[in-house]
């Protein structure tokens, strides 16, 4: 398999531009951590991909934490008496404080300000505000709204419901040789906020969509999930599942035009930390590896010190470095299409590597074998060789056993890809047999019908182009 | 405990201007190695904190060296025969090579130059010069007062004794609730130089002061000994106690103008490099943490091969790398009141980290707990979170048994005192606790009365500050 | 044995002449991987060192390998008909692919045409090039001759042999006190090209000289061998000799005017790469360590996973980076007698590191010893120390057992020899003593003869320098 070759071969500008409409398509609709947002925009989710949605009840105790009522809103204003709206939840679902009770009353500016929310620092945007755990109305409007508010009183009206219901969320699945998981977690329940994070429910839809129906060596797991109790509801409920997790990425803010920044797992060496850092290095975009910290997206539940998986989280610009953030000018304007589309590629890339990632051994361990003989070196002697013979020569001589083809591409600074072509030519002339996987443990017997086409040795075509003798 | 809040709760200025001062009372005295200087000089330490003070024959052996013959001036000077003096000892004790034999002849210049040291690129000060080991005597001026010299004989007198006696060193113990111990030592033997090493002596006499009538973890040991000589005769008096150091420091040069340099232990990795190097990066000044080597303070001789303790050196400016060092330049114009009170914070702030530096057990390791709910976080979600809770999360997410505060405070970036006071609030959130201490061994029993206070839940004022709920 | 210091008291300029006195004498030979130009390369060599040569017959087999038949050339040239030479193996042996096949035809240009090679960003440089394991003929020629041919037929001749023969090496033996081997290889097939390696044939000459009839504590072999198949060929029969190589080194390329470049062996981290690394950065040139990578000289065979030896590389331009690399241009202007002189220099200094580190014990380990009363320190209190002694204190505190002379070296900062003579010193002065070899194996015992004059502890001279007491 090798998604980042095969979304090479495509037109990733008209990629981008699907995952974008998909985007500009679950945008308008006002989610929370529960309620009927989420539920459609899974929904939405599952017309793409199969999508497994489960329902937990409301009072669920999961770990530390219990499941809450579920919210539903249906409008919500700030009204002069009898007159105009002047803060109106139909023209930005932002406008409400999200989980907010209900509450229809006449009350003066002085009390109405207690729970109003604004950003003075950028007085045309609207904060994006919560108040999940801790039962309070409010609004969030511009700050410019906020002055013209006039000295009087005001109808304020939340038309929302807090009640016994459930949390939602959602689970792609794809079985792969191995029940070893790697594990794409993405948040589904910000309201109109489209890099945090339609973004990153977009990309995963379309990476699980990318991998589904092909031979996989891993298991894969999506879930779309509402951040914090989703992350915890689901790992309370899934303890056995999260054992068999190998690798994983949270993926979130990953559509605007900022570089690539990846945040190491817990454990900081993992695979997943090597191999994002790897392809990252290679993608041709600016990127930059940031170590672990407990603050962040969900990564902080999967590293939380009784589970430290192998899970990072892959962004563009981080939370909280840029203005937009949890504001509504991180709106449809904020993310591209080809950044999108960029996004999907790195993640495809960093499948590649776990997917291909293995050991090797030389099977002429002592001096250089007699690349020219096979035709895979260069003809003429004298010359200088290139990047094919030079990946062949690494692969050769740290195929001792010890080192798998990230090592070999970690110490050749040449891309995976390469590396991992030059052992499939090395295959192909007898010079390399791949070392019995000791990775991933392989699936129950009733899925080993999958493990006949074996990874180690396919058809090079690249070798093809190479001819000549050696010195 | 916690010195350095206390410290910042008192004014800076006027514990400097103490601790100056105190300098400028031991400024005059001629000490020396031996003697009735060191005696005046420990007797006015006595009067501050509780110094035993030991006195070592001479001729006592003391591993591969010998106590030296005692040494105490009363006169020295150059003169014209029954003219005036041109140079004289009552003017300046650094005037006489340190440890002269008597001597009292008249002489031609020419032989008199081979006992005269001076300084040709600063002319107008005096070396400090010393002949402990190889019996010597002469006299340190002025470069200039060297050319002022006439071709003509001179009368030299040198009115001192070098007969059987003692060396004299002062301990100051103050015991914890473990019988292991912090060692601190300064040299006391060197005559009218400030910063080597009245400050050290300063600032060890009032953080001597400031652990008194604690209730301790550690036991303290304070040296205040003759350098070299000194530190080789405790070690060799004192093996059994030296082997209860688990960190130490040797205190001089610390009240010049210039930043901090901390020389580490010949371990290298050891609590006190990491603490000290800690309590500098936040000190607010400038500051840099040097390799270990052989050459320097007594330093030397507790990380010589036998001990290798983990004792490493405070200071300033680094002795030798500035001109003032070992002349008459090194005066009490050199050293400033409150470089000694910042010298006398980065010490308490030392031993803070010292007292409190143990392991945590996230006592609800599975995600995060739900900090809001105990009015452990902030109010309204989507805001960022202030440095507090980032210190909670942080201690949360590695307190897994195997790291320590200190670990936390260097992975986080975040002040040791805040991670600590981070600790604190979640001890009392039931949330956490503290591993029992595998670290500094327990009192013999006789002395384990202090061990009521268990030192790993204290109130925390702080936390009252934080209200709400949770995202 | 100290080859440095012998070499800085000699006329290091007229070493330097002599060096290039025999690449100039070898230039002319054309030479190949097999055949006479090497034989008389190797009978070159022979007269300056006792040279064994061996002769292996063509079609033996060598791992992978197959040793080719013997090339032999007398003439080679393109004329026009009747005419005049228009490139002529006469004026340059670089003219002829190396290893061509025998052809004598009249052809016209166009088919003429794939059998040049010329350098067209270089137009007036003839490249070197080769086909060692592909039969073919070829001329090569500089891009103003191949343009200035006319569009006609042209007689072209190779009066070459290719033939059942050998495969020609040689090397050098000096036996140590250790059956244990430093390997010096360098490669002797290139014709006409001089940094590329006459440079390293001369000095490896020259190294072999100067450690000839010395008492030695390894035991060393010098190889002249062709480039990878003399390596693979040398490999393959002295699979017992490989195995008792301690240390390594390809010398090639050492003759320009370039800065150092150590190219580190396989594993990175052995006496050799911190030795050659060492003694680069104290040289008093430019230079600069490389990790290793598996394409350059015979390093790639000597580094093969299946042998893994502890064998770099020493260079100045690095191959491949300066565009005189394999062309015309490598010739005698290309290198410097200075140059090549200061190489010997670095290898001498290399091989005192191996022969010279070992690990002593601080026979005094508690505390100082009293350097003063042994004359090993200076004689006034309170001056600043020198070198000498500086390093003495070094090898004292770190004379723990553990560390070598060349790890108190790297951690000090100081020349190996400076570490080196301050050892010597102290066993002088009874406070050190040699730790058993644990590295070298000794020679079986009819080599033992050497056995008796120790390296542990030699006459001091350096320390007759030193006087006085000591603080």
């Amino acid at each position: 398999m090798r998604l980042e070759q095969e979304l090479d071969g495509k037109d990733l500008a008209s990629i981008g531009r699907e995952l974008y409409r998909f985007a500009a398509d679950l945008y308008p609709i006002c989610r929370s951590i529960t309620g009927n947002g989420i539920r459609q925009t899974l929904a939405m989710v599952t017309q793409r991909i199969p999508l497994q949605t489960f329902e937990v009840p409301s009072g669920t105790s999961v770990f530390d934490w219990t499941v809450p009522k579920e919210w539903n809103i249906r409008d919500a204003y700030i009204r002069i008496p009898g007159g105009k709206r002047v803060v109106d939840f139909q023209q930005s679902n932002l406008h409400v404080l999200n989980y907010s009770t209900p509450v229809h009353a006449t009350i003066p500016l002085a009390e109405l300000k207690s729970h109003l929310f604004s950003l003075p620092d950028h007085p045309d945007w609207i904060p994006y505000r919560t108040s999940y755990y801790q039962p309070n109305w409010g609004f969030c409007l511009s700050h410019h709204q906020l002055q013209a508010l006039e000295d009087r009183d005001y109808e304020v009206c939340i038309d929302s419901t807090l009640e016994d219901g459930h949390l939602t969320y959602g689970e792609c699945y794809l079985p792969g040789r191995s029940s070893d998981e790697v594990l794409i977690s993405c948040h589904a329940c910000h309201p109109s906020l489209a890099n945090d994070n339609l973004s990153g429910l977009a990309v995963a839809t379309f990476l699980a969509h990318l991998l589904s129906d092909r031979e996989l060596r891993y298991s894969y797991r999506f879930l779309f999930i509402p951040g914090t109790i989703g992350a915890i509801t689901w790992l309370s409920r899934n303890r056995e599942s999260a054992e068999r997790i190998r690798h994983g990425l949270v993926l979130t803010g990953i559509g605007d035009k900022g570089g690539f920044h990846y945040k190491k797992s817990r454990r900081g060496d993992t695979d997943i930390d090597r191999a994002a850092a790897h392809v990252l290095k290679h993608c041709g975009e600016a990127s930059e590896v940031l170590d672990f910290s407990p603050y962040g997206y969900d990564e902080r539940q999967y590293c939380s010190p009784g589970f430290n998986l192998a899970v990072g989280c892959l962004m563009r610009s981080v939370w909280g470095s840029f203005p937009e953030y949890h504001t509504s000018a991180d709106n449809l304007d904020f993310i591209q299409p080809m950044q999108l589309a960029r996004s999907l590629r790195v993640c495809a890339g960093i499948a590649d590597v776990l997917e291909n990632n293995q050991r090797y051994r030389n099977l002429s361990p002592y001096c250089e074998p007699q690349l020219g003989k096979r035709n895979l070196y260069r003809s003429t002697g004298g010359e200088s060789i290139g990047t094919e013979i030079s990946a062949r020569l690494w692969v050769l001589n740290f195929s001792d056993g010890e080192n798998s083809l990230l090592d070999i591409a970690e110490h050749s600074g040449l891309p995976f890809t390469t590396i991992s072509n030059a052992a499939e030519s090395l295959c192909q002339g007898g010079l390399l047999s791949a070392i019995a996987d000791s990775g991933p443990s392989e699936a129950a017997p009733d899925s080993s019908s999958h493990r006949e086409g074996s990874a180690s040795c396919r058809t090079a075509q690249a070798a093809a182009k190479l001819v000549g003798p050696e010195n």
